[in-house]
């Protein structure tokens, strides 16, 4: 036999041992707690402040809260599958500490508002974490573009090589995304900072409340406008939802080209020790399981965010017990997102290192300055189309010739066309070829250094 | 048989037709035909400006270019499956329009950008769509709600009555999700509206370009910074499709509501004849199509927004031909969302009547009156949990004798409690129930007269 | 500074402690940790069997790893954080209790085969149960349609009143979903039943081990017959968790209705008080929280199937680290899947009482019967189309003139057809509708009886 | 205006013509005609034989359908969208062929179970043909794989070289996953396989129609037990859309493999021109789109998957509106898995070459015999967990030396432990690697020989 329930007045019989250990959320929604007591004592203070309990009483309650706080962050206090939920649970434990006062707690307030209000300060808080861990992954990333502008590395599309780009402006090209994310999170950040609280049940309340003082106290920048969209609005969950899908895409990018260069094949990096894992059986192996597991964890959170959205749909107004739903795939969303990032940030500053004389062996062993040729045509008025097809014909005959376009002899090209003359040779150098690309955002040297002194300016402000 | 591609000098032989098949995408990117064209205009017009071209080929470009567009509207321009993809299919037209000048138009360019600047020109132009589509659903549920201010319904949590509220307090409910849906779509289109063009294939380009001109030209309001970034960069598109998403979330619910209301139990809406469909076989039918399939179509856009997502996990940089699945997707969620704000709206607008006098009796039924007994005494000084206590109890033997809480005697309440008076009739009267939750955004008459005003002005701006 | 790990003697410096934590699985992995076991003895007694290890050595390890299964269950052994995966724990311990020969056990397996042994071990147990809880829930449908073949429901279809039905018939239509839900799991059991032990890391062993000996130890129907294939393929895990979402959206309709049944609107059933729930502020609240909960729960296990779709998308052979992120949701989603059948099962056999009089005065009350009119005419003759359109017209003045169709006279009814005779009345009275569906599947009482009796045939074999 | 629709009579106004439009699915359910035709003319002669219409009545019907047909074939039967959907599009045109009796067509059925059935037959011929083209695609997997059981490739784990395989026993392994797909679709199969038609409406019908006679003549092997679900299951559709979404996981890794093998750094396989592509800017690329289109395909078939799932979540019984969205997604997923299978299997085929040279040269370069050291070992009695710690430092030397373990001399690898003889050069090359793991389903030449046979057989019957 379970407890009698706070609700159980209208009840007859008390709740089916199985049924209430279905219902119940204090398993996981104890995360909330420290949310739900300050948003209570925010709460607490209104009630006083507007009149609708005395200050004494508004006093206690808040005292009496504080204790609960330090209690739990002692461990001593630790509600179990009984208090239902972590709200039930706190109040009642006010309700032993302060007397009959704890039980004016809930005037002028509905578990609906509450939760609503708890999850917004906690996801609050979240987000700034998590923009904060951009920032340092960010950091990493500028520390080792700084040092790596003229170091070249093969640039792919289709996996193919195709143009051989500064590894200071590969890595920079992550830097980029990290920021959309920073400043999507921003976005996000709005609309999750709307105070809901005081929106009742579903319809306000018939007390002279003060939804802006409660607010004010919380750092809330909105108000919900709606007391039914207050209490029934998850998109703030499922935008954050899709913003950390997003970090996970850009880091499960990066953590997959992190595995391939760390290939016996590419071998563009080493992995540290202190970053990789062995094998159970193979003694030789060292593999790199943290961005195997970035990637893996990626559909994690998708997968998260489509829950959410399911949950959501078709869902009637106003508040419905589906909602209950949204705390822990929440959760371990944030959780994931921040071990990712962590993991990936120590990768890149401890965990890797490139291999740099084997990164300009490989920038000069392939076709991937051919653009080059057809651009010296171009630009020396052959039109681009029948420039790139004259180039086409000459990688042909120079991969069965079993030569690269280097090891053609000045005859060779000028037979192909005139306009050749021996500048081409140095035109078709890798360090010129990157260099060359010097149009805003390319990977020439010049807006490369200028990339990286913005990127640094961006993260300090 | 298929024809040489462009690309194809390097090749030896064709494409096998089955693989060039598979491979084509001119049956669906079609759709982008003018804002390739567009797209085109204003880097011939950057290349002359630039002395990459002479002037005279930038206007032949343009020209011709022009004449794509107008022969393509005019039905007389339709490429068929051998010309790979749109990019292809004008360059080459544009080479039988204009001569050799036509093979110039690919000088300092890539499909890569080009693509990205297309998608983005056309995903700006629809977003600016939907916001007014949202403006015009959100015109409707005002134009609805003022005329029902004072207009009961019965409120819910679970589905079950909870507290009566104002038929437009319910209806600015998603006037108010719409509001966020319109911002946030103003938050997408920032990260949408930035110009990729001139990223080239992946690194830039050698020639001495202005990205900013043809972003200015075509209105962009930002620049990629990295061109690996731009050129493989889909967060836009996916930002979007978790709009929409929230869009059809939001629809969804509101449909679900309607084909509620509709329902025989219910009765609180008539469907009009021009809104609703029979049944093949039942001849009293008159069904709710419109709401069922718009929440059916929900399922439609979220699997998008995973499919987009599914397709950029651990894509390394840069292009890659996966990208090319980002386009059905997205064209087909503009579509369905397009067409869903369109159905709901009529709808709203034309196809149904609420039936006000059923809704009358709806919230004198019930005991949806029992919050406002608690707060009564809570008010007059009864700690809240108490109160609610007692009137829980109340409840159960009122039930119990088959009464409302209308229809106790004052002797009644007075043994229940000392505290209640003859005033408990009027407090617990629907209207006075309603109109008693007068707390900020709440549903009393006063608030929801404001917000009718409220929402009047932020759609006007 | 974590302990150095298993697999160090090729590193040179311990990992990193955040990164040993970010790798470590060992605190949702330890759920195996029985299956561990048990897979481990019979490749130990595979391993004495083929001579690979000696008669005594492998005693040896068969009753050590017996003794870490009671330590286990006593609560002794709690290998932490330190121990990275449960198969290192086990192994660490089994050396500390045997000695020496504990070194042995993993000789010719590999973690990787050894995982898949264990999860396949784990989910073939979870298969078994969740059968037995469908045919539970089967059992508990069946006995309350015994009950109520000749009550009457309206059938609905668009949310809108079709035909009536009969009760059992209704209940029985999710029989039939759970019944293919217990099929459709007999077919996955197939494919999780396939021992991959002995398929080593990749490539299988060179010791001479006995596959066959080890499948039949553990009753595996049947062996991998490709070692890469072996330890990489998570295909079970994803076709379990497809057969999951479906059992989920079965459940999840069922839900959806009981919610509209408890309704005032509908007040087709009464929640009983050991299987609902209050409202904190709202006293005279009875919540269908379990059905609400259930549905909510849906979209978790949706969100895990595709989540595991995603990590296997575009994973290069063999085993690849993402596959590790394969457990957490497997376990959500088979603890949700257990938990929602017994709350919906106890829910239907001791929380809800039909609502009989409410019921069948239902299915009088509206126009649910026009088929029968229409299939009336029909069977005297009149196309059915025609007939069909008559009887539309006949809805259309009677709802005009207030009246439903029983109310017309003989007259009446003969003026729109001449074909109309006496017995309409009796043709179109609620009973007579339902018992005259008598088609084969329908809902006229033989056939619900001949269900009834049928499924109870199939759920006792 | 738009023509008044089939079910009017009942309404007084036509339809909004948007909502119409909105409504109307016959632009593609188009695709389901010739199965409505055959599933109507079974339905017709049923009647017929069941004497609820007469013989000529049904000879009329069946025969006016077949004109439909072919009218269809020719391309004379073309209906607009006014036709609303393909099941009143062709019952309108065959009451223009045969006159009155075409009226007659639609008693004793109802939309829900006729397209019910459509459905399923169209998806019980494309299970059948995605079977075959599975069978294609295992004949060319097995074609290759018998022409190199001795070409040895890198095997890798978290990819990572690991043990050298043979590249037969690698493609072989995707000959089980596909052994798999072809499996599944089987049993997908049974559960398609199954006749809702004669379900009525939703509740069965008032005629004496013969569901066995339908069934019969449409080959289906079961018959809906239960009309309720019969007209509202569509687990068959999610349960396909799982087993093509597996499919496309399989692709998808092999996919990932060739994008990995054709790349500069593995250059394990060369691309024919015949099934690559170029670039439109860089004219020494050779791209391989296949592979790449259909690893970002896969996200699209997920995607439908999840929608279908979404669309069923909470739909109470019976059928609803939202249904009709169930086909474009599974249409366009059979038409995408047909796509890829037909793409992949013309490029195994045809558009790869093995460079066997290289990769009999990958297999020397690394320490991925390193396994084989410690096998040897253990083979002498040297408990495995030592043996692998003594390998792995001296993999760590050797690396520190430059060295490979091959050459290491008879004395140091003496010195490492007295066991070693002058057979470990044997043991530790390439060829006997992988010769020696003969353990069942392991790479060992003869059990791959083995798997090539049992493999041919598998596809014969």
């Amino acid at each position: 036999m379970t407890e009698k329930q706070t609700w159980s007045q209208r009840f007859e019989s008390a709740l089916h041992p199985a049924i209430a250990r279905f219902n119940a959320s204090i398993n996981f929604d104890i995360e909330l707690i420290e949310y739900d007591i300050t948003g209570s004592q925010a709460h607490a203070k209104m009630l006083a402040h507007t009149g609708i309990i005395s200050p004494e009483e508004g006093e206690k309650l808040v005292t009496g809260l504080e204790q609960i706080r330090q209690e739990y962050r002692q461990g001593q206090f630790q509600p179990g599958i009984d208090a239902e939920d972590v709200h039930f649970a706190v109040e009642k434990r006010l309700t032993e500490i302060v007397g009959d006062v704890g039980k004016k707690l809930h005037t002028a307030r509905s578990r609906n508002d509450q939760v609503g209000t708890d999850t917004r300060l906690y996801l609050r808080d979240q987000i700034r974490q998590i923009q904060q861990q951009l920032r340092d992954f960010q950091t990493v990333l500028v520390d080792i573009a700084e040092k790596n502008i003229e170091t070249l590395i093969p640039g792919y599309t289709h996996l193919q090589r195709a143009q051989p780009v500064s590894l200071a402006h590969h890595l920079l090209a992550y830097f980029q995304m990290a920021q959309r994310d920073w400043e999507r999170l921003g976005d996000v950040y709005k609309r999750v900072n709307v105070s809901p609280l005081g929106c009742g049940a579903l319809a306000g309340t018939t007390f002279p409340i003060d939804r802006h003082y409660t607010a004010g106290l919380l750092h809330f920048e909105g108000i919900y406008a709606n007391s039914l969209d207050g209490v029934s609005d998850r998109d703030f969950a499922i935008e954050f939802l899709c913003a950390a899908s997003l970090i996970m895409v850009h880091l499960s990018r990066l953590s997959e080209e992190v595995i391939l260069w760390a290939s016996e094949e590419f071998r563009f990096v080493t992995l540290k020790d202190s970053c990789a894992t062995g094998s159970s059986i193979m003694p030789q192996k060292k593999n790199p399981d943290v961005p195997e597991l970035v990637r893996g964890k990626t559909g994690r959170v998708f997968g998260h965010l489509q829950a959410m959205l399911v949950i959501m749909k078709g869902l009637p107004l106003a508040y419905n017990k589906d909602l209950q739903e949204d705390k822990e795939g929440l959760f371990d969303s944030v959780n994931t997102v921040k071990a990712c990032l962590e993991a990936m940030t120590i990768l890149l500053a401890e965990g890797l290192e490139f291999r740099t004389q084997r990164l300009a062996q490989a920038v000069t062993e392939d076709f991937a300055n051919a653009t080059d040729v057809a651009d010296y045509l171009a630009a020396r008025g052959v039109p681009f189309r029948e420039a790139y097809n004259l180039v086409g014909q000459v990688v042909k005959t120079s991969i069965a010739a079993g030569k690269l376009l280097k090891d053609l002899t000045l005859d060779e090209w000028q037979k192909l066309h005139p306009a050749f003359d021996a500048d081409i040779y140095e035109a078709i150098s890798p360090r010129q070829v990157v260099a060359a690309r010097n149009s805003y955002g390319g990977t020439g040297f010049t807006q490369v250094k200028q990339a990286v002194l913005a990127a640094r300016t961006q993260i300090s402000t």
